[in-house]
């Protein structure tokens, strides 16, 4: 197979090394997707693209890509065909018109959504006799083809096998995490969970600063020491939830509790919209209240783990 | 007045090198506090501790720190005095005994707090003829004396430049931020304030794995690498804000809020509390009505900066 689409490459000009690679097709070309076939079209992959909005496969075109006139077409041509769309909805709707094509093929999802979503695509994907695989690229699109870059993937342990050195091209940290479907979007949820609140409490802390007429800039050092510094103590916290044992704190949920009395003097300074800290407080006291008060603040997981109930 | 203070500590037995070393109190012997104690101690500095509770001296008093029995002795013994309480109200309340003693000396403060209580903080220090310096270690007691350990003061620039030698031993990479006594808390706040979302974040992300039946420790290199990617994009974020300009987003607002979506799924399947969410999801769509949809992420950070109005 790989020979045959070789051939139907040939034709465009692409390097000599590419008889040796495996053809690729990448559905959807946001700034994601552009940088995934770069990546394939750098590595000297036979890649094919293919985007609703066709202008967006010009500069990939430019620089070797083939542009299938249609998705059935663009599915058509690889064994291994790469979706980058937004969600898994959009994902089943542009791949419709192509789920005859994808019988024996293997399809990749690499998008956000929830593990629900990530089975829902598979038993789709599975249904028109494809073999599939959902990843997740845990960074920007910049970063793609980086050494250190990370991907995880679950699903069909033989897709994995099979393109393990073709997948590697989008990142040189790359992974299995297991056969069911859903993994990656699982880690993807539990891991990217962290972005949103981490980038509030920056953009906080520079409209803090800017109203002070300093430079946001001048924050970023400190800011990228702090995020290390919680990065080095996240192995000590997964030990206290692992264990369930939140007996010995290095931070207290208390000491939380104390620091939390100053938001409100910034935000009057500062002329701050505060009102999202409410339910972080809010989780601090509900763990005091649950005795946990001089406990790690990993204990806060506790909390977390079911609904509230209504008062 | 090292010489001085020297003669005094010479009795107590420490290593040969401390006579050119800066004498130094150390108020507060929590986790924080006692580790400053012992960088100072393992630097050879005739280093005098006080505490409420007297207990938490002995360990230093092991390693050859001078126990005051009260805190007018434990000011009086050094030139530099560093007040490591929980909040600048605690460091004035254990200090106002020693107030006499203040004068002419050196106080540094190290503990959180809002910019307000830091000016409060200095207005007291000053009133009682003390030189003032306000700081922040940004990192975790292990990590006190180490190379790259942070530190940022404001305040004084004669105590810090008279003592930067010593107050250099708490951490190689040691800053002044201005004359302003504020200025430290200010950053500690405003880089600080990631703190306590990201590890929710986390925390949430853990409960869900342990929903799964997985162990909490495979996330955390995962994790690790989304915070360094979270560092990688902050200067990009900082230059937007500084300019205004938030017109080429590499994250739009509405990418965000596209997976908002996904949050209550995931919150469903896996029985978590995701009410500290919403928040969140006002906020992306206070940005969209304000025109932001299409823009950076970072754009965030003119919704926070004006309290919401009540509807």
């Amino acid at each position: 197979m790989t020979e045959h689409h070789f051939s139907e490459h040939r034709l465009s000009g692409h390097r000599l090394s590419e008889h040796h690679r495996t053809p690729v097709t990448v559905i959807g070309l946001g700034s994601m997707g552009s940088a995934l076939a770069e990546a394939f079209i750098e590595a000297g992959h036979p890649t094919t693209v293919w985007n609703r909005t066709p202008s967006k496969a010009a500069p990939l075109v430019s620089r070797g890509a083939e542009h299938a006139p249609t998705v059935e077409e663009a599915v058509a041509a690889s064994p291994l065909v790469i979706a980058c769309l937004t969600t898994y909805e959009d994902t089943i709707e542009a791949l419709a018109p192509a789920a005859v094509s994808l019988k024996g093929r293997a399809l990749v999802t690499l998008n956000s959504g929830s593990p629900a979503g990530a089975r829902g695509m598979a038993a789709w994907s599975l249904g028109h006799g494809a073999r599939f695989l959902d990843g997740a690229v845990k960074n920007v699109p910049s970063a793609v083809g980086g050494e250190d870059t990370l991907l995880y993937y679950g699903g069909d342990s033989g897709v994995f096998d099979e393109f393990a050195s073709t997948l590697r091209v989008l990142g040189g940290d790359t992974v299995y995490l297991g056969a069911d479907a859903d993994l990656a979007a699982l880690y993807e949820m539990a891991v990217g969970g962290t972005l949103l609140p981490a980038l509030v409490g920056f953009f906080q802390g520079a409209a803090a600063i800017q109203a002070r007429g300093l430079e946001v800039a001048s924050m970023v050092r400190f800011s990228v020491k702090w995020f290390e510094m919680i990065n080095s103590v996240l192995p000590v916290f997964a030990e206290e939830i692992d264990r369930g044992d939140y007996g010995k704190p290095a931070s207290s949920v208390n000491l939380f509790l104390a620091g939390a009395a100053h938001d409100e003097e910034l935000a009057k300074e500062a002329n701050l919209d505060m009102a999202w800290h409410k339910p972080f407080h809010d989780l601090l006291r509900r763990a005091v209240e649950s005795g946990h008060g001089d406990h790690s603040i990993s204990a806060l997981t506790e909390v977390l783990k079911s609904p509230r109930l209504p008062a």
